[in-house]
């Protein structure tokens, strides 16, 4: 079984975490076909962590867990904090094949993402 | 002439704003026919701030300046902390029509970008 997790920073404010949530939710929906399970989780301020979610993900059976970092730029929290966590995650899943994606705006699509949104401006 | 100043958070970790000021860079070349010009701004740590910014797009001889929130979800730093500088901003600048675009979180897109940028794992 392959399964996602959506890592996002975390805040204090509860809606902003929700919308990661959520947007969990959504991509589960539209990418079931390449993600059995998909689960979000926070590298601080919010939980669950990112260990307790890839916990999640081999408990409900995953095989694989590709994780997303929910970050624009690649600073410090995508190139040294979300790598080292999962390096710790591999010594407690040896079974399991973890994988961490790009952050999002090493994209190409972060142009189209960029203009379109743009023509929000009020 | 409009304008679009792309406002990232900023980091203490220089190649990180550097990604966004190529960002900028890129998008400018991508929508010179909606955008005559286009620059970077950080909401902290690094500079130019969102007023040096805006001051820029004015006196490259701006009448309207689209500022776009480079961040992912309605933190604090989209809801309260972008809004207020802008409101002061407006205050400085008061022939200039300056608006604010939604954060890409909010985008349609960001479903696609989120699985196509999952596909980069290793």
């Amino acid at each position: 079984m392959n399964t996602l997790l959506l890592v996002a920073h975390g805040s204090r404010r509860q809606q902003s975490n929700d919308e990661v949530i959520v947007l969990a939710e959504k991509l589960a929906q539209q990418c079931s076909g390449q993600y059995e399970i998909i689960h979000a989780a926070f590298l601080e301020l919010a939980e669950p962590s990112i260990p307790q979610g890839i916990k999640k993900c081999v408990d409900d059976g995953a095989k694989t867990v590709t994780v997303l970092p929910y970050f624009l730029n690649s600073g410090r929290h995508v190139v040294e904090d979300i790598p080292g966590i999962v390096v710790e995650a591999k010594k407690h899943h040896p079974d399991v094949g973890i994988k961490v994606a790009l952050h999002l705006g090493a994209s190409d699509l972060m142009m189209d993402l960029l203009i379109s949104t743009a023509n929000t401006a009020v």
